[in-house]
């Protein structure tokens, strides 16, 4: 499969939508590459992605004014050199035919009274900003905008939280890239091999498909690392390896997927036990998303049914509602079931709680609910991930701290009894409808029938 | 193969080595990630090239000091959520096990009066900085050093320049790494599959080897487009594919290699003889490296070669030395023959033309040698790329100046007949020996008889 962009117009649509909930001038950077080791060697270039939404292309240094009869898009005209090294590019009046808006050279920018903007995440960037509008600019200060700009940060998010049709086609695009790695990933998994061969095969997908990854691959068999970056560790029979990987279009929308499978085709029977565990989470949790509940109460419904089944599994003695209440899921599961999905694998996070907390709610201190990104009322077209997991972390399990009184609860002995399993994640991404949820990666295999090797 | 660390004792002996080559304090920084899309989404972590040499490892935020006895490296303790979140971190004691350096928190680092320092690549670690010596750091301004500071880019020039054993050990294994992505690239090359496709083949090879892409790949049917960074278009039978691909070791050490090979595994006649043209550019260009000689005069070699292969094959008319003076040889051949090679892909560049260009001298404004990025006197340990090529660039033919009065000397019928190829570049890693020259690429077929598929 090759990316299919969307259609032109909704862009349009959604340039003239963020003009109606927010009039007045708006400006939204493209961003600038950042250098790797040195000016000439940039990381691969990523536009910003309110930009991206508003746009549907990185142009690297671009402006976007959006108002009224004003919206305009302000770019470098192609420089005579660019030709030899880059290729031709199209000229103003190309781009303004391709992308059905205004085209104005850079220099002709000039700042409008009150313009609100939104921090990019570079500092040159910024820097350049601050002097084009006369203010301070902080680079990543998205979460601390005020006046016109908080203004402009509420419309961003009212537009992106709940996809319109292109954003759910490019959703669905990046979920069948993703779906195309994890199969490459489990084809590429061979006792002997080392981590980075799969994580090898995985990216090779992606890239053959014309994207790129979303977020820095995990894929690794020391799955109780929540965000590992080693993939140097050889792959030994009886290891499980965990790969959270997932592919971006072109326009900047992402999946995120976490699957997990034996090294050597067979769950051991422990193995399978906890997987199975972490399974009946994911899907008490997706069975509860649909449009008005709370995502906080999906987080619970995850928490609660793994506690239900560690109680089966005979890791835990106790009513599994009152282990709940006293932390128990939480020192197994330390972090939130998922989050926001759209053009950032956490989607808006750099407006911070901003986009994923509702006005007047905010994140609790609570040892399960610290790290929940999201606790919103869902409503249709919202997409998340769903994402419980059960890890062996040593230093939260000989934290007195974390086990509090559930060390009277806790078998320490069939904690020693499932030893072979560090760290399960399984990971969807989840579209809300006008009734209920669809799983966006259901084709990638997740039932141990499915997982294990024939 | 996996990556091979260098010996720890080559790291004390390159602070020691700059310890004696500019006695007093001075500070390398490792750097910081760059934000992607947000803070929490960032680049891959790439340490400046100055401290991966003299430390061996990319610790981000970390300052190397570097003055005698006072000879330390500053890092930031591991946090308590680091283990959750990124597994177990050595402490500070242990790292300095680890790295035979003494280790101690950042928090407790000070400037030392008249602290010698090179700007880091990243504006959030020039502004830290600028705050620890208490003047301006300019990011990226590593071209316009001046006082001691300039005194250290000297010093880290001469070390870098020539390399040491450990260095030469690991341009082997770029060199090996790259060799295997260029085979892999090769093999994946079929009519009717994408650039990507090969693309995701070479960097499959670079990953699951434990390195990444020294740079920004290049896999193109469009090879007169000098930098390319698309890889959409569809490979067709006919097509030649350039492939300019090199891997990174952990320590930082590039491999640059480009292939060009035919989509259907056979050169057209036409195509062979602009192949073998550019080979015999670079054969003279490899022939002509050995100490002592000036990298100008191999650049010279290599326009030279090319122009007299040009006149045999009948594209240009008159006397070759004549037509090379008049710039037969820029007019398809617009770039300089090679760089420096080492840490950074065009190494040291950071430094402005400061490593590339001996002391009083400076680049030339002709067009054939304007791009040229070295101009030294070789001397063994140094390590260089060959790479000349012909492209056809429309933008120069059509360009009055840059044809000139050769337009009387050229056959634009051949240049016609010669339609289907345009851009071959052929270019190897070249270790200066004592003698001569060592190809270290050279396990990657380049002759026709080689490239083309039995």
């Amino acid at each position: 499969m090759w990316p299919e962009p969307s259609p032109r117009g909704a862009f349009t649509l959604r340039r003239q939508r963020l003009d109606a909930l927010l009039p007045g001038p708006k400006l939204l950077p493209a961003g600038l590459s950042r250098p790797r080791n040195f000016a000439h060697n940039p990381y691969p270039f990523r536009a910003e992605s309110h930009f991206l939404y508003l746009v549907g292309r990185g142009l690297e240094g671009a402006l976007l004014l959006v108002d009224a009869e004003r919206t305009a898009l302000y770019v470098d005209p192609p420089h005579p050199d660019d030709a030899l090294w880059f290729g031709a590019k199209p000229g103003l009046a190309e781009l303004s035919r391709e992308l059905q808006i205004a085209v104005r050279p850079l220099d002709d920018f000039v700042a409008p009274d009150g313009v609100a903007l939104l921090p990019p995440q570079d500092a040159e960037t910024a820097f350049l900003l601050a002097d084009r509008v006369g203010r301070d600019v902080e680079a990543g200060g998205g979460d601390d905008v005020t006046g016109r700009d908080a203004l402009l940060a509420d419309a961003m998010i009212e537009l992106r939280l709940r996809h319109d049709d292109a954003a759910v086609a490019q959703l669905r695009q990046a979920a069948a890239v993703t779906c195309a790695a994890h199969g490459a990933g489990r084809d590429a998994t061979l006792p002997g091999r080392r981590e980075a061969a799969v994580r090898a095969a995985m990216e090779h997908a992606i890239i053959e498909n014309g994207m790129t990854t979303a977020y820095g691959s995990i894929v690794t068999v020391h799955g109780e690392v929540l965000h590992s970056t080693e993939h140097h560790r050889e792959l030994r029979p009886g290891d499980l390896l965990l790969a959270d990987v997932g592919a971006e279009t072109p326009e900047g929308f992402a999946g995120d997927v976490t699957r997990v499978w034996p090294v050597n085709g067979r769950f051991s029977s422990t193995q399978r036990a906890l997987y199975e565990v972490v399974l009946s989470a994911q899907r008490a949790a997706i069975d509860s998303v649909r449009p008005g509940v709370r995502y906080r109460d999906v987080h619970r419904a995850a928490g609660l049914a793994m506690t239900r089944a560690l109680v089966d599994v005979g890791l835990f003695a106790g009513d599994p509602e009152d282990l709940y209440a006293r932390g128990a899921a939480a020192l197994f599961f330390p972090h939130g079931v998922g989050h926001l999905l759209g053009l950032d694998v956490h989607d808006m996070e750099d407006l911070g709680d901003r986009a994923g907390y509702a006005p007047g709610r905010s994140r609790a201190v609570s040892r399960g609910d610290r790290y929940l990104r999201l606790d919103r009322d869902l409503e249709p077209g919202m997409c998340v991930t769903i994402e419980p997991g059960f890890y062996r972390i040593p230093a939260l399990l000989a934290d007195p701290d974390s086990l509090g009184d559930l060390k009277s609860s806790l078998s320490f002995a069939m904690l020693e009894k499932l030893a072979d399993v560090r760290g399960i994640r399984i990971e969807d991404d989840v579209l809300v409808t006008a009734t209920g949820a669809e799983v966006l990666t259901a084709s990638i295999p997740k039932r141990i029938e499915d997982v294990e090797r024939a």
